[in-house]
């Protein structure tokens, strides 16, 4: 693991960080956010997905969300979205699939079962590369994310509820099966038989009772001035639904005039923190 | 003035615009957050002067500024560093002189003087615009900003102790005729007759007594870590100097393992807004 560069931020500090990724079989990057009290102990760490086009800096820079890691004693972590400069054709040619857009799947299809396995990435290798370089405990981890990285955490998290004991989203593509982002991506990573993508959607995963602890309330976040939303992109009130018929606890809010960007995230971020920190830090 | 966008903000609105500019001779860009207060009645503004390289975005989307505007009833105001586009010979040829590195002064020497009169569009046009355009007390001005934007804040205020109530800086080039980014900039700026660069360093506006009010302490924050104070780019403890000789009231805190950048604005912009709220909110 290569050191980037570091920089303190709120009495703790923030790296950023590469290495080789076997999942992805490709060099990748990602944030660290280590607020001051791991000094003393080892700490929970909260995963932050980010949505298409963005890098491991986007959160960390925009979100404001170190203060309150370093005031909840939260280690935050954030990936890249996919790999990148693999040599893989047309890798670069869409702002919404390939670089930038692995949509936290693992593909199958080629040219993109080389190197696109950031499911994989996030939920195995990630965990251990945090796990062997800085003071974590594995055994108290959260997700949250947004748009593709909200869709991101929450497959993650339903998927594999003894790893994550906390989960949220800000506008996440809640039910990519359904929407044409989700469509796009999915025919060409996973390929043209549909029944492949349901381990992907959040929405066909809660509905199958994926094993998600009923008792953890999930908190969404969506602006409802939020352009894909209108797009039908977004999907919320889909997912919202199949929580309902599984009897799933969310908490999903629609806030009145906020956009998809990071102005709407770093408005909620304190809640989001918290919500977290309930059951990771306590 | 044209609205280019806005954003939902901490129950505000974020705001960037584009008018043609007297002072400049040109177009300008601005941001400004006006919190949820704002509905109510006219507000105190904040005006932040941003650093070398950046334009009226970096501020508001780094910064976390917003929660702590909207908590105090402040609207934030950040203009671009200098004009852009203007068809200057040279203005683009280097990243801190010309486009981005306007150092908020009025240039005196061709080609500049023509569009590059940074400090009357900070100090008269744009409260003037503010005035014309948004619910502003237009007698409660404070003004603060970073490096380069420090330096702005410093002599702005200093000069018009009477126009700003309120001033504190990041890291800024705080005696500017003494080092080495000063000196390039104001010798092309302002000529060889060094007479003149007098007016825009604020180590010598507080020797002079340039009549910023001695009740009102000045707040400045610089990493210790930041390596352009090591470079001796920045001078804080010139500037201490000049406040001690005069007797002017000046918190300058040396913040252990901060660098230059936007973490380290982060981390202090609650103590920032705070000390401009308790003057010009109460």
């Amino acid at each position: 693991m290569t050191v980037l560069n570091t920089h303190q931020c709120f009495g703790g500090k923030l790296g950023f960080y590469q290495h080789e990724s076997s999942a992805c079989n490709s060099s990748m990057r990602f944030a660290v956010y280590q607020p001051p009290q791991t000094n003393d102990q080892p700490l929970p760490v909260l995963y932050f997905l980010s949505g298409l086009t963005c890098t491991e800096e986007n959160f960390m820079v925009k979100a404001g969300a170190q203060r309150y890691a370093a005031e909840q004693g939260l280690i935050l972590v954030a990936p890249d979205t996919s790999p990148r400069n693999t040599g893989t054709p047309g890798e670069d040619d869409d702002w919404d699939f390939g670089t930038g857009a692995g949509f936290y799947l693992n593909a199958t299809e080629k040219p993109w079962s080389q190197h696109y396995r950031m499911y994989d990435y996030v939920v195995e290798e990630l965990p251990q590369v945090m796990a062997a370089n800085f003071a974590v405990k594995s055994d108290r981890q959260g997700i949250f994310g947004h748009s593709m990285g909200g869709h991101g955490a929450l497959i993650c998290a339903l998927r594999n509820p003894d790893r994550y004991l906390s989960l949220s989203a800000y506008a996440p593509i809640a039910a990519p099966t359904q929407c044409p982002w989700g469509q796009t991506s999915f025919s060409r990573y996973l390929g043209s038989d549909t029944s492949t993508w349901t381990a992907y959607d959040a929405t066909e995963l809660m509905l199958a009772n994926s094993g998600w602890k009923s008792d953890r309330s999930i908190l969404i976040d969506q602006g409802d001035a939020d352009t894909f939303l209108h797009q039908q992109q977004l999907l919320p009130e889909t997912f919202e639904a199949a929580c309902q018929q599984v009897g799933q606890p969310l908490t999903l809010r629609m806030q009145p005039g906020y956009d998809h960007g990071y102005y709407f995230i770093a408005t909620f971020v304190e809640d989001h923190i918290r919500h977290h920190a309930a059951v990771l830090c306590h």
